[in-house]
């Protein structure tokens, strides 16, 4: 027992120094002060290698800077404010390609020209995620009606019409649904109802559909968790239907997790720590060289994607968190021992002592296939945050208590 | 002299060999006898893992076997005759989304519907590279129009209006061209002027245009072929203007080589020899592991593509033709001593001596990262018409005749 606390209190001290030297990276390399908003495309040493600016980055990081703010006393400091809300108002003036329509921009030139456009919700949905937490850490209103305003349209296109995310209708185009969008709709619903309740009610419904098409991607008897099934919740043919992606599975599964809180459902969490923590870990966990692979075939096939066997540092951020949590509401030491076994391999593999951050993309075998540290995909979203929701996570006290998490850690805990 | 000679005979036979090995293998798998077309979702031992039919795939399947039918005697054999007929139907039926429009889908289920569309002209190259070979094996004049049709299409896409790609036109996306583009298109003019005065004719000043644009892909004072540039060829910025691709330069290479023997230009060829056969080599092989690197950042910076380290099958294909055609037009011996290098490292590293066809995806250090033998971009074609270009191009004769490309062998030389 004591032993054990030793451990956790070890675990919390090193993931608070990282989350330190996490954002010191960011905050020494990232910042446009011409334009507003950030630099993401950063080499080894944080040396800008490109100056476009991914709207899913740009959103992450002003949530990201607030929510560190909001949330932890040491970083309530006027520069990461101040840059936050630069962020924000380049979003707010640049994000959406033809205002006053609400599809956003997947990329941008520095100074806010569009250069392309994704047919999905994922851009919009990063930008509400930005202005939500600008409403909050600042009380503007202004932020607010964005946010909200934003996530009609996204809950428009997904569940009403999806004509206006511009992809033509295709006979042959199965009717699919990809994990990803109720995940990030619950993350969103979590986003917007913290501490709210006329929001919380406002999506109360929304996040019991998300819940629901989240649990029928668990498929053939609950042995798998696939990433793309029908609207009915039924096995697609195909490579389609049999890709698994062990990261988004943990991370729905934490996402999963605070919605049973919410709704105060033990048997909930049991299917979930069961399905979407253990299940995902035990098929996507590399037996030889450690590390989840990025995708998988549920029959054992070759996918077809060239990086399936990488080791990409996002699962693993999602797994850290998706089994402290897991302990922290169920107690069973088993999570923890599995968060210490993803911690360790991260910490060994992706971490880069000499330039700080971490990298994002390894070989099978652990080495580094792509020196960046930041890049069209990768941010400082997944470490930044992975580390700030475990650190809050660990309660080094006594093991066994039955929740072991307390309402502020739960609140910290980072959107998708 | 004599030795060299038989090295270069062996070669022929083993070229030769692994052809017959190739199409058996094309031919007892991926035929699909219910509604025509061709299976290309292949595993390790050819068993169809998915059944949906990529156009770009069966184009130049089609386009593979009339070759094949055309211009070995060995493979005048009625069940491939039969087969790319079969699938040329097939294309005339559904490849086409919505018909009289030009349009192409990129991949279609196994009964003919629409699946997914891409906003390039690739699938509509590939469809006009399989009815001008169906004419060409058939005489039936309908698939000559359909090929001629269908190039005037990407013509006024390509260079008057890009429009009916479905692109929108966003402001901050840099007007840039792909060496993919100009690069297909003098592929296409050549297959549709062989032997075809009147064609050839039709398309001279496209054959001269291709190959200017393709030549302004050479910058930094002759120092590197980018595969981006301006329209009015300079270099763009960031990454996108950074990025190399050793495989398409090399395949580039033949291309313009063919050019400079249609215009009967040795100046040119020089040139290209130098900047496409010899820089591309020079930058792309992995000095530590052997093969060419799939991308590479003209700074030596990282490439962003998960994919860049890795080795893949075709650009290996392109460049045993474009070293053996260099030799072929040159008598260089080092041309032929490069071809040797990568022939070694190709034979070695992606033949699967135990189900036959190649591997199409290394690791960098040159172990298999996917066992498939066809997948969304890999068919019969590079593999195949590879070694039958490459076994048509070795002549074990003197090395140092002047010219060494009988015009039979020229005209063999497959497309990109």
């Amino acid at each position: 027992m004591e032993k054990e606390g030793e451990t956790l209190q070890a675990w919390k001290e090193r993931l608070g120094q990282e989350l330190d030297r996490v954002v010191a990276f960011w905050m020494e390399h990232s910042h446009d002060q011409e334009h507003g908003g950030f630099f993401t495309c950063l080499g080894r040493n944080g040396k800008v290698y490109d100056d476009l600016k991914y709207v899913w980055l740009q959103g992450r990081q002003v949530w990201m800077y607030c929510r560190l703010y909001r949330k932890f006393e040491r970083f309530r400091r006027p520069e990461l404010l101040d840059s936050a809300k630069a962020g924000g108002e380049f979003l707010l003036r640049y994000a959406r390609v033809a205002p006053p329509g609400k599809k956003c921009a997947f990329v941008l030139t520095r100074d806010g020209r569009p250069v392309k456009v994704q047919r999905t919700i994922f851009s919009e949905c990063f930008y509400i995620m930005a202005m939500d937490e600008l409403w909050r850490v600042t009380g503007e209103a202004r932020y607010k009606s964005e946010a909200v305003e934003m996530m009609d349209q996204i809950v428009h296109w997904v569940r009403k019409d999806p004509s206006g995310l511009g992809r033509p209708w295709l006979s042959g185009a199965p009717a699919s649904e990809s994990m990803a969008v109720p995940m990030m709709l619950l993350n969103l619903v979590e986003q917007l109802g913290e501490a709210d309740k006329e929001m919380a009610s406002k999506y109360a419904e929304l996040d019991d559909w998300c819940a629901q098409r989240i649990l029928q991607h668990v498929q053939r008897d609950g042995q798998a968790v696939l990433e793309n099934v029908s609207e009915d919740g039924k096995e697609l043919p195909g490579c389609l239907g049999r890709h698994q992606n062990a990261g988004h599975a943990l991370e729905a599964g934490w996402f999963l997790l605070r919605h049973a809180t919410r709704k105060g459902d033990p048997e909930l969490r049991a299917h979930i720590i069961d399905k979407f923590l253990l299940l995902p870990f035990r098929s996507g966990w590399d037996p030889d060289h450690g590390g989840l692979l990025y995708f998988q075939d549920v029959d054992g096939l070759c996918p077809t994607q060239l990086e399936w066997a990488m080791k990409l540092w996002w699962p693993h951020s999602e797994a850290m968190i998706a089994f402290l949590m897991g302990y922290s509401d169920s107690g069973d030491p088993a999570l923890l021992h599995l968060f210490y076994q993803v911690a360790e391999y991260t910490f060994r593999q992706f971490r880069d002592p000499e330039h700080g951050e971490w990298f994002g993309y390894l070989n099978r075998d652990g080495s580094v296939a792509l020196t960046i540290k930041g890049g069209p995909f990768k941010g400082e979203w997944e470490t930044g945050w992975g580390l700030g929701s475990s650190g809050n996570l660990v309660d080094p006290g006594p093991p066994n208590s039955p929740s072991r998490l307390s309402p502020q850690a739960a609140s910290t805990c980072r959107g998708a």
